[in-house]
Parts: structure tokens; sequence; C-alpha cells
């Protein structure tokens, strides 16, 4: 019988969830969907599908096994612990919350779960980490197939920043990818980061440095740099290369097609994150509901990297406030 | 409910199949699995599915409604008919046959089946049809975002031919794909043909003409050329280059991961056409299974597809024994 | 002493010899430039050199110890002829003469000039046998880096035909760097040679089917394909790409600068030869004064390469006028 | 009249120099040969050339117009003070001098020739300038193509660090490169700069931190990334890439093949720094021999340029001394 999923926000991510759930991963079903919005709702469900503006009748209906929430990061933390009363298992976008407190407060509660049964009812949604891309780097720095790692440099840029993104926002929602994926790739902590401005561009609103460059030292000693440009207006690009002893392994920006016109070879970049991250999304999505059906657990992220992520990027947001000093990273 | 699917021929693509059907698609469940060795069929099919060595027990079977032939050629022809008579949608890897009597008695019983249900029950598994590169080849060339195409060069190379690969068997096997993708993608039929052979490789067996080069011409006056190579040794190639009046739009051949070592850059190539086409088999997979569940015609080639490339292959054969005399394409 | 150089025509060719001659190159000196248009050589020649409108003035001027060549096609075997009987090495730009039987008086004059002084005087400007890409490209090819070649395939496209370029043309003045650099490439000569129509451009002028397709064999066996094609609005391209037993080699199509803008990653493509072959014609002519300075005979073309390059592009004419059959190479 | 050069060092670089004098570049000729190794003079001069181990000798001989100082660096001071007391121009290799005491001296001596002559007698050797990728860098930066720089990122890799390399040397040798290249790039200075230590290769000798990480911030505000990795072994590399406003451009690592072998596409990558900067090298020679012979002023970099880096550099050697900290660069 396929998993019957209830998806909690029909916004762009809900609908890709929702769109892969029904037609691009085996096993599941989607059955339920909550909105605030009943017409988004609608739009994005499968006709057989329930629809409902009030997530906890969802969370807590005979129909759904397993929940996805997609709604807005302020209403992650109170939804995951709906679940968890409801011991129903959930995918969680990221981050985990917004504030340290209800990070904590979710991990507090995973933990008793777990304790009490054995096994996480919370999986995060760093889709990166199913990226084929990284899946394949990491396998390369792990086989130490170059020998150690010393340095990984990262670019992280989007055409234009979501309104309202302020510094701190752009760390905690953008760069926060990379302060989970480094020491995940790297299989060390991050004991230590940096911030530093670049010039300002013109594109970017009030409150916002940007572009912004940041430095991650990880427990075992390599210095991972990482530019995050919000606004560069070409395109959305996402870069991570390791350099090693023996030499350097890097992420392939790829495109379908290569074009000769007008004087040039040009080659498409993507215009946001979602075509970059599809297979991501659909590996990551067929991995949650697979470890489900198989009674195992999920290979996703977890509480602890949700938290780990957040507590990187406190001090992150430090180390912006203080002239950007370098700032240890306490996970106490 | 999702289609239950019976799988004929456990060899590599009828696992590759079964391990699609079962956990990388949407809708569909694989309830049945039959070959020639029982033991092969065990281990390839899930834990749920029943196993015989006998593919007309499948066919027949009430707990299968639609069935993938993934057997040897030779008995491709006698599947499909008997999947016709048991009314069971079959999608059929190519060739549609290994002669053109056994493909023009398909398509007779499938037109017959056209005439009597208003729709086709074959599928023909000329995947690269969903790869995503040709398929944005297609739209940018149907679209005619550069003019008028005017050439296509495609390269066609394989490490290692099969054993007793014939010069025969190369181009019914291999260049069969782009017998078939170049009319797709033109959206043209092959008018005439001609075929040379290059300089023999020390690799090919007695009987195989290796490498060869060919070239068609399509109904609308473009020019294409084929290389076909299939003891490459360096691994799997597949380009192709439309080359149109105001510029050029190829295939890309992207890697995951580019490397920096031993004094060169360097990016791996597949070694064969599993990796390269891993997208267009699950494509071609959901796309059938999702028309199925919605009642609808899958969007795969058909049967006269099939034929069509049968046809061209005869041309082209026809060719290679008369010395690369350019040879028409008869499809009466 | 630097040699003393002569250079008759000063259109685009002719003057960029003269740059190179005048600042590029070590160890000459244009003393005297030549062209119907005494304006057009003053404009081109450094402000010590002499000007005339008469090329047997220069070349019979005490002041030059060595020709160019850079008028037009139709001149050249007259002023080559007119070199020999001065004693004076000359580099001529290629074609040796638009009409076998002029390119059979050369090579027979200098023949009688090497009986008598065991040297020619004739150097023919077949600048690609000098470009870094094509000499790396041989010593691979030379050096069975990978075995055996198999195949070649060639790819010449210029933005826009010249005025009154017909078919033939097509062949003698363009795909003739082709018909001279693949048997240089090989080491071995074209023996059959064939002809084929793309899709016509509604580009070209009458007269001038573009592009076309032609395929050479030479006597190693290895099967040559070219697509020429002088309309491709695009801008310049040159490839060549050698297939061998154990994989393939070809030139890298290089631009200085890696761009990321509107949507596209982007790399200038050259808009004609001149930026594409810049090293090869400075490395040339340095090679040409080099020899003539150091008394040695110069590597570069000469009259027979010359010959052979016609007696191949006459055998592909013939092929053109016989609706593409192959035709057999004469040398004789 | 060419102009009559004499080289003073005879080692990797002075034999290069020597060579491109004699045969690459135009309006040259090596008269004097200089080295403490007269065998080593000899075996690089051209014939003609006389040798001595004396280079005050071949500054003052009247067969003498300008001088080349590519000897020791501890040698550069002094030999162009004698340069200029002979009133010969001089073309000194990077660095300006080893210590900043010399380095002013240098630069104030050449500032009273230039109040006494109105022309300065000192260029000094960033051949970077010249390389046809950072002048086309340099067009698009300063013509603003892509709007306004924000950031730059460079990478510098050597395959092994010399002997004896310590992580000043490191800074004042190999790093110079960029404290030069990128005020010129951005047409403005360096305000502030910081280091940090990359995880370090097992492959440094005691003394020398490798690889290490540095940023420099310019008066425009520009932030600009430095990874210097010395002991890289897979081979040299320069990257440069300008993030700007509206798009990114960057230097494009190229070679002349590309090869498909054993299952990976490869390009070679240059074992070290004189292939890649062959041509740069060969044009800051002809740009500085064509001033000289045309009586203008060199556009090479000057003693300011010089002092300027060495400053630049002492600042980062502080930044090292003192954990990193962002350090002012003092002009005064």
């Amino acid at each position: 019988m396929p998993i019957r999923v209830g998806v909690i926000g029909a916004g762009v991510m809900g609908a890709d969830h929702i769109r892969n759930l029904s037609t691009t991963i085996g096993g599941a079903k989607v059955t339920f969907v909550a909105d605030l919005d009943a017409g988004r709702a609608a739009a994005a469900a499968p006709p057989s599908a329930r629809i409902t503006t009030d997530p906890t009748e969802l969370i807590n209906s005979s129909d759904v096994d397993a929940v996805v929430v997609a709604s807005h990061d302020s209403t992650h933390a109170g939804l995951v612990l709906e679940c968890f009363e409801a011991m129903t298992p959930v995918l969680c976008e990221k981050p985990l919350a917004p504030t340290l407190l209800e990070s904590l407060e979710v991990v507090a509660a995973d933990a008793d779960i777990v304790a009490a049964t054995g096994a996480s009812l919370l999986s995060l949604g760093f889709m990166r980490r199913f990226d084929p891309g990284y899946v394949a780097l990491r396998q390369a720095v792990q086989g130490r197939v170059q020998g150690e790692p010393l340095m990984v440099h990262c670019v992280s840029r989007n055409a234009a920043a979501g309104p309202g993104t302020t510094s701190e926002l752009a760390i905690t929602n953008s760069a926060i990818h990379e302060l989970d994926i480094i020491p995940w790739l790297l299989g060390s902590p991050v004991t230590e980061v940096s911030w530093q401005a670049g010039k300002q561009t013109s594109r970017a609103e009030p409150g916002l440095q940007d572009p912004s460059f940041m430095t991650l030292r990880t427990a075992d000693g390599t210095l991972t740099t990482l530019e995050l440009y919000l606004n560069a207006q070409y395109g959305y690009t996402t870069r991570c290369e390791v350099v090693s002893e023996q030499g350097t392994t890097s992420l392939q920006e790829s495109s379908l097609l290569g074009i000769e016109q007008d004087g040039t070879r040009q080659a498409v970049i993507p215009a946001d994150w979602r075509p970059r991250f599809a297979d991501a999304y659909r590996l990551q999505l067929q991995a949650w509901i697979s470890a489900l059906a198989g009674g195992e657990a999920p290979s996703l992220a977890g509480a602890q990297d949700g938290l780990n992520a957040s507590l990187v990027a406190q001090a992150m947001i430090q180390s912006l406030h203080s002239d950007g000093t370098t700032t240890k990273v306490s996970y106490s």
C-alpha cells in the first residue's frame, strides 16, 4: 500500500512536493493538502485528495500516514511538535525554526520520542544532501580520493533576493544550506566562522548587505569560503570546489544544451534553485517514502542537523555584528 | 490504485525497469516477473511479486494490468501479439522485431486494435525521446529558435560491441536509435541514406565494420551524419548537434564532478548507456504509467515508429551491401 | 642584419603580414610594399618602407631579400615565377594558383630551381600547419598516443561567405585548408573524396551550395568528414576531432573570458579567421624568417603541397558535379 | 636599427627572455649576456652575443642600449641603480627588491631621473598585465560591461613550492602577482588585507603555511579573495573571476586539445607558469622594445607599482603575524 501523505503549505515548495509525491516517485499518494488559502490547496492537490485550511485536522487525520511541512518558516516548529503528538512521521522543509529557542524545543521533543521509541519521527529538508553532484563529491572527499581536503570554496548566487531579506535572513535562509552541507561533506563540525561584506550592489534592499563573504573552519582544520550573492541578476549558481592534497574536485554546472549564436557559445543558467535541485528534491522524497515504507530510519537530515546549522548561523550573525570578527560556534 | 505491471525478461534492461517501476516512479507496482531463468527473475523481482518462466502465464494473469517486454529481441513480436490477444497494454523495448516481416505483422495487428478500440495497446521503448537533452533540443528545433535546421551531426560510441555484433546488427540494434530520433527531432521522415566504413579498428570481431559512417537525408532536405563506433574503448558517447541558419544547438555531455589531478582537468565519461539515459528510462516509464492510469494514449513511440526505423535500417543495410550507394527508404 | 621583406598586396592579409613582420616577429624588416592602390600600400607600410604600384619593381629591388605575396589569388602564379627569376625567396599566400595549369607551371619551375640550387625558393601560406592546436594534434596522432586514427571529423564555418563565392570556390578557397591539413596531420595522401549538399541556407548567394558536406579517404584508410558552412552567421568555427582506437583528441575552441550574464554562461566566438589563427600567422612568418636568416629550408608548406591540395580540390569539384559520386584523386 | 639588449641572469627566466628577444619579437637583438656562471650565460646567449660574469661591464657596455635584469631577487635593486647611473633603460623582473628599504631607494632614484629627464628608465616585469586574458578582463571591468565590480575571486596554485619558500616569501614572491594585478584590474589601490591559513598540506616544508587564504579590500570597496596554494601537486592554475552587479567575467583556463580516453574527458593543465604566461612574457618584451624603439614611455609596470605591491605584501605579512587581523595598507 502507498504511504498516504498530507502536505501542509501549497506554495511553490509545497506544490512541487505534491507534484513529486503524485507523479515522479514510487510508493506514495497525496491524500490531504492544507493551506490557509483553500483555493491554493485545491489547485495544487490531486483530485482524490482532501483539502483543509486547518493543518491540525490534516495531522490527526486517519487518511494520513506521514506529513510534509512546507508552510511558512514561522509555522515549522509548532507543526512538527503537533506531528510528534500524533506520532506521525514528518518531513519538514528547512529551517527547523526561525529561532534557536524553537529549534531547541523541537530537538528536545524529538529526543524524547527517540528515547521512547528508538526512532526519530523528524526528517529535515536539507535536499542538497540528495543532489547527485554533492553525493558524488562527498564520496570522493570521504574516500580521500585526492588525499586530505585542505580548503573548500563555495559560491551561492540567486538572481534576486526575496522581498524583506535582511543580512541575517540571508544567513538563516540561504547560507544555511552551506552551513549544513559543509559539515556533512567533510564529516566534521564547524568550529568558527567569519563574515565580511563585499562591495554593496545597488540592487539590494536596505538591511541586506549583498554580496557577503563568509569563512567556516571545521574541526578537521579545513577552511571553507562562501560567497553569498542574492541579487546576482544573471541567474542561480551553486558552486562547491574541494581543494585537497593531490588535486581538486568540484560540482559541475551543467546544462542540457550548448548553443552557438550571435557570436557566442552559450549554456543556459537556471533561473532559480528549483531546476538546479529538481533531482535532489525528488530523490530526497523517494528516500523518505521508501524508508517509511520499509520501516527504516530515513537517511535525511535530522533535528540535530537542523539545530547545528542554526547554531553556526547564530555565530555567523554574531560575526556580522562584530565587524567580521572570527567567532566560535558553541554547540552546548 | 497503482498499475500492476508484469515484466518479461529480468536481464540488465528488465531488472532496471523493475527497479524503476518499484522505487523511482509513481503509480505502479511490479506484481509479476517472467524469465527463462527463474532465479534471475526472483533476484530482480520485489518480494511481493509472483515469478514464472512462462511469459504467457504472466500476460494472461489477473494480477497484471500492463506488461513490459524486455526479453531477447527475437521474442518481442510474439509476446506483443500475445498481449494484443489479452488486450493488455504493453511497453516493448526496441526493436519492434529483428525482421521486417515480424514488424509488419505487429503493425497490422496494432492497426486492427486501433480500428476496433480507438487506441493502440503498444508503446515502443525508444527512450531517447524522453531524454531531457533531446526533448529540449527538439523544442528548440521545432520552435525554429535558430531558423531552419540545415544539417545534424550525430556521434554514437560504445566502449565495446556486444559479442557477435555484425555490421548489420550494429545498424538494427545501435544506429536504430538515431534512425528513430532524427525524424522525431526534425518532424520529417528519412528519405535516403548512405553508409561508409571508417578505418577498421583492430578491436572489432570479424563481421563487424567498426567504426562506420552514415548519412540520412530527411524529406525536409536536412542532411544528418552519424558516426557509429561500437569499440571506442574510452566510454559511452552520444552527441547530436543541429546546425541551423543562425546558429547551432547541441546536446551537452555533462558529468557530476570536475576533477583536477595529475596534470589534467578531467570529467568522467559514462561507461555505458545506462547512466547516460537513466533519466530517459525513468521518465519514459513514468509517462507510460501516468497515461495508463489517466486513461490517455501514452506519448511514447508506437508500432509505426518502430516499423519506420526498421525500414530506414533496411535501406542502410542495402547501402552497406552496395558499396555505400545512396539508397532511398521505401515506406510502402 | 634583419631580413628585408617586400610585401605585395596591402589588403587584409597583406596588412596583417606587414604588421607582424614589423612588430611581432624577430629578424625581419619591411622595406617595400606594393599595391595597385598606392594609398592602401602607404597606409599599411611602416614609415621607412618604399611604396610602389609595380610588384615587379619590388621583386627586383636591391632593398628586398625576400617577398611575401598576399595579392589577389589570380596574381599568385605570375608573381611567384617572377620571384624565381629574381632568385628571391617567396612566401605566397594559399592557394598556389586558381587553376591546376598554373599550379603545375609553378611546381615545374620550382623543381628546376631545386635541381639547380638544391633548395626551393617557394613557401606556401597554409598557416594552420603552425597553429599550436593543430601542431599538438599532429604530435599526438603521429605519436599514436591513442593508437591508430580511424576517422577525423572537421567543421569549418564562416560567419558570411565572400561576395561571388561559388560552390567550386568554396572548395578551392575554404575547404582547401582541410584538403591540405588532413594529409599533413595523418601523414597520408588523400585518395578519394565525396561531396554532398546540406539543406540550403536562405543566406547563400546563387551558385553557392551552403552548407556542404565532404568526405576524404586517405591512403592509410582513415575516413575524414568535413562540414563546410560559409554563411553560419554566428561566427567563425574550426573543429578537428581525430577518432582513434583508444580515444579521441580534438582541437579546443577556447576564448579568453568566461561570462555569466542574462541567464547564460557565454564565451566569445571569433568573428573571422584572423583572431582564431593570429598565432599561426605569426609563428609561420617567424619560422620562414628564422629559416632564411639561418640559411635553412623553411618548414612551411611547399609547391608540391599546394599542387596536391589543388588536385584533391579538383576531385572534390568533380564529385560535386557528378551527384556526389566518390571520386579518386589523381596525382599524376 | 634593432635595440641592442643585455640580459643579466641566464637562469630559467633569463634564458626565456633571451630566446624571446632573439626569435619571437621584433626590433631587438641580444648583444650581451651576464651570469655568475659563464657557461650558463654562453648556453643561453645567441652566438653573436658577448658573455661576461660581470653585470657592471654589461650595463656600461657601448654594445648595449637596454638591460633586462633576470638575476636573483637580491640583486635587483643594486643592478637597477647601476642602470640609472649609466642612464640605460632597464626591464627588471619582479619583485623590485626583497626589502621595502631597497624598493624605496629605487623609487627615489627613479623619481630623480623622471624629474631630470621627464621619463622613467625603469620597467618592472609584472608580465600578467600583458596576458591577453587579464587585458580583456580589465577592458570588461573598466568598461563596466556588467556594472560595478563587487567581488573578485583569485586562485593561484603551483605544483610545488620552491625550496626554502616561507609563508612570507609565498606572499612577496607568489601572491605579489595578485597584489599588483588587482589594483591594476580595478583601477583602485588596496586599502586593507587579511590572511588565514587553510588546513596544512603534508607536502609543505617547515616555515611555509600552505595553502593560505587572503582577502584584499580596494579603495573602491571591492573585496578580493585569493587562495594561494604552492604545493597543489596537480599543476599550475591561475584563476580570476570578477563578480559584478549584472554578471561575472572570469579568465578561461584553456588547453590546446580535448582528449577522451580511459573513461574521462581530459584537458592538459600547464605544469608551471611558463606555458601559461608565454604570451604575456612575449607581449611584455615586445611592448618594452617597441616603446624604446619609438622613443615612447613603456606601458609596463613602473617603480611605484613595484613599491605599492611590496607595501601591500608588507601589510599581508603583518596580518599573517597577527592572527589574520585585517590590516591597513600604508602607502606613506
